[in-house]
């Protein structure tokens, strides 16, 4: 069963390692946890709804508190304390295009807003819904989750907008393929969801973010169905698939989505390099993306972020060994880790492995074969369950992202990391903040900073940590040419900051062609646009 | 200097070889020249311009003549009977972006026209300008054409929009740079025309698409500069770079342009690779992009393209050689012409070069080695130049373009090449038609047909000749699930055929933003989107 006020299924739990809060506590002081409410006093806080009966909706207590709020850290807050804020009216779960377009129109005669909702991953606002003097219904496309086509030869699958992570790849593995797109949230979000918020894979490097994978659908709006055909590329005019790649629900309903995929690989391996510091390992994954070395994921973890993963590996016995190995090969302190993946047939796994090391030893890389980045790929869909771990034992733990060009990567992520650092030192909080690159690209990279802090003594005070938090991080990046988004998307918790990067005549023009497609704003009113924009 | 009434350079003549008007002959019967007018003549057809006097506008006869035209068939046929129908009646040579925003407020003031004019080298109709009772200026970009910044680190560099093919890769080369984008027009084509239309050069699958190239730059528009930054990737809501890529100088003037270039690559060779027939041709060509073989570079001519090529390359001895060793390998009438190039580093290209080769070999590809490939490189940017001679000899060539999906590239194929070959048919005219594939993608191909016919007896004959041909191949296409163009652009002549593409709810919303950017429709009217759209 999925957890109700936090992430994934409640079955799994991912251990914090012993020694993993006794490193915590050397860096920011001992945990401090604040107690949980229970699901039945959330459930006897529902308010009454305000939607007549429709055979596709449910007004039931228990799904309007699972639609309420996504995974961000103030849903987190919201979801723990029991004080959720605003609650959709009711849940609908069309099973077709036709059920989406029943429920426009319903919505249309009713009054009514409505949220399209995907895996409820989002942790930037993406779905929740916003006070209003009109019914709100969340739309969840969970049922529409079938593999509809799959065309072969041309290597193009049609989906229901609600199929999730495994629910997508199950079906694609049946047949010999697969899409390649492994976001971290990948066990519940959803391929429509990914769309609407271009989301960006873990293997991004091989086989693209979803806009690559993106090749055409049916958006849903209230001027009717927009069909987006499959061409493997053209030159004809500008690129309607823009109009659903980050639209999050602005413009219309995801009803089918048409990806690109790809044969199941002959063989995958993921390795682990370490960097002797900082500097040179900056060089390493710039030259990688630059000499267009093939490979098929990389993540680089600053040298802190390598710290906090060593200390919270657990085996402390092993890790010793590791860093005295380290140390002898010339990665002492400072070391930085470099995991990459390779993925292909025999023969470029073999060639592309080959390069990499190749290059990463003249930047003084150590190379340690297989292990840590078997554990990785292992782990790389649990960090969001330690969030869990980490929470029973006292802190709260928060990342955000953001991509800018590599002559400014190495600036940006300091001044970001700084402003995390000490955002809170009014109080006297000290905050624990690491980085890793990924998503690299010939151009720059994406920066991926994750931040640790302790709850202060209330929900109210603990929320206002991290917008504090938020807001210096967010600042700082789009100050300093950095996307207030490189795979969050923008939601309501970026919105105030797209203005500084769309400028006032890009905002216009995505104004403009909101009113166009819902003039009456009912489709997310809030998520992308704000009210002043424009 | 430039041809006035054709492609290129006056000093540059590609002779057609002995021998290869007598194919032609044979295939469609013998030449029938039509006469050229005078530039003298063409000169004293001008009009009084309508202009009052600005100091960036010229109103000089020969100025408007050079720019009332691209190099479509039908411009072609207009050139060289002299009837140029529209002119412009002035043209503006901006040298900042500063002069862009004073010839746009004076447009506003004056009630003008304007076209934003690159290489003027469309194939589609994009820069001729239309009757009109307001005063209509081509503004030229020709004169800012400079490379204003390199950022080596970022592999980005900035450009003035008008720089040519030649000044792009000459200033680049000149600090260790390429950025790889060779379309057939690259001699006289701009960068700002290539982001304007869309643009794929022919090694598109090491160094993409300029949608791939494109990473920012700034447009001038009636409501103020509208600049878009650089970042590696982003997920903030819709892509900005998209109301400039294919806006085809609808929405605003290009005045700075930020490409993603690469360094100088070790090592580039070319090969050619004889396929046995085309349906193995055809699965070779899937397989490598499918299999992510890196090349950089492919072309597959059918077999009647092989066939013509071979006879048009002149050495008939040598071809008879040629292809007497190439049928005791198995590949006689009827096999197909593979052009593939690697470019990278020795290791790279290396390991590209012996994927491929045993990728052809199991589909019976016979290989020659470097010589074709090298006359191919050779004559890369050659062929436009033939049509020259063609006219001469009394033959009419014209190409078109579209891509879809691998399932339907060879139904699509045959179902254009028959539009194209019995589009004459009524009058008892053959049409000589050939295809070649060309930026293979995963999911799918651009098909480039080429199609050589008669003048008829008038000019007015022979333009209605090429209506019927061309509008055969256009419906053709957008009703067998086409593109209307991979990498020519709507412009004039393909804009009839974008409703079929778009939908008309996607019509609504390019015309939304079109009337958002320029509400009196003052910039290029009639490109790309039509009148009656929406």
């Amino acid at each position: 069963m999925r957890r109700w006020n936090g992430w994934g299924d409640e079955a799994t739990v991912v251990e914090l390692p012993a020694g993993g809060a006794d490193f915590l506590a050397a860096r920011i002081g001992s945990g401090r946890p604040l107690p949980d409410a229970s699901l039945e006093s959330v459930l006897a806080r529902v308010p009454a709804s305000r939607l007549e009966a429709h055979p596709l909706i449910t007004t039931r207590a228990e799904d309007r508190v699972r639609h309420a709020r996504g995974q961000s850290l103030p849903d987190w807050l919201a979801m723990r304390e029991g004080d959720f804020g605003v609650f959709p009216d009711g849940v609908a779960y069309p099973e077709s295009a036709e059920d989406i377009r029943k429920l426009l129109a319903w919505a249309e005669r009713q009054d009514l807003v409505l949220i399209p909702y995907g895996g409820g991953t989002s942790v930037a606002g993406h779905i929740n819904p916003e006070a209003s003097t009109r019914p709100v219904v969340s739309l969840s496309l969970e049922r529409m989750n079938r593999l509809l086509e799959l065309d072969e030869e041309s290597q193009i699958a049609r989906f229901g907008p609600g199929a999730n992570g495994p629910q997508v790849e199950s079906q694609l593995r049946a047949r010999g393929f697969t899409l390649g797109h492994f976001p971290q949230s990948w066990e519940l979000s959803t391929l429509g969801g990914w769309v609407a918020s271009r989301s960006s894979g873990q293997q991004s490097l091989r086989y693209g973010r979803i806009e690559h994978l993106f090749a055409g659908g049916i958006l849903e709006t209230f001027a009717g169905p927009l069909e987006i055909p499959t061409f493997p590329a053209s030159a004809a005019g500008p690129d309607l698939r823009e109009l659903v790649l980050g639209s999050e629900g602005r413009f219309g309903v995801i009803s089918e989505v048409r990806v690109r995929v790809s044969r199941l690989a002959e063989r995958e391996a993921f390795y682990g390099v370490f960097l002797p510091d900082w500097p040179r390992a900056l060089q390493a994954v710039r030259s990688l993306a630059q000499e267009r070395v093939p490979l098929s994921m990389l993540r680089l973890s600053n040298a802190l972020e390598t710290e906090t993963q060593l200390a919270l590996a657990g085996h402390p016995g092993r890790i010793a060994l590791l860093e005295k190995y380290l140390g002898w090969r010339g990665a002492g302190a400072g070391k930085c880790l470099l995991t990459f993946g390779v993925t292909g047939s025999r023969v470029q796994t073999a060639n592309a492995l080959k390069q990499a090391r190749q290059l990463l030893k003249a930047f003084g890389g150590v190379f340690t074969g297989t292990l840590l980045g078997a554990k990785w790929a292992e782990g790389r869909f649990r960090f969001p369950y330690l969030r869990e771990s980490l929470w029973q034992a006292g802190y709260a733990v928060d990342t955000l992202e953001t991509a800018t060009d590599w002559s400014n990567v190495d600036a940006l992520l300091r001044k970001v990391e700084r402003s995390l650092s000490y955002a809170l030192a009014a109080e006297g909080e000290r905050v624990h903040v690491f980085t890793h690159l990924s998503h690299v690209y010939g151009e720059g990279s994406s920066l991926y900073t994750t931040y640790v802090f302790r709850p202060a003594a209330s929900y109210a005070a603990t929320h206002e940590r991290w917008r504090r938090l938020k807001q210096a991080a967010s600042r700082t990046i789009v100050e300093n040419r950095g996307t207030i988004s490189h795979q969050h998307g923008v939601g309501r918790d970026h919105a105030p900051y797209l203005l500084r990067e769309k400028g006032p005549l890009g905002m216009a023009a995505l104004q403009a062609l909101a009113a166009h497609f819902d003039p009456q704003r009912r489709l997310n009113p809030g998520a992308l646009l704000q009210d002043g924009d424009a």
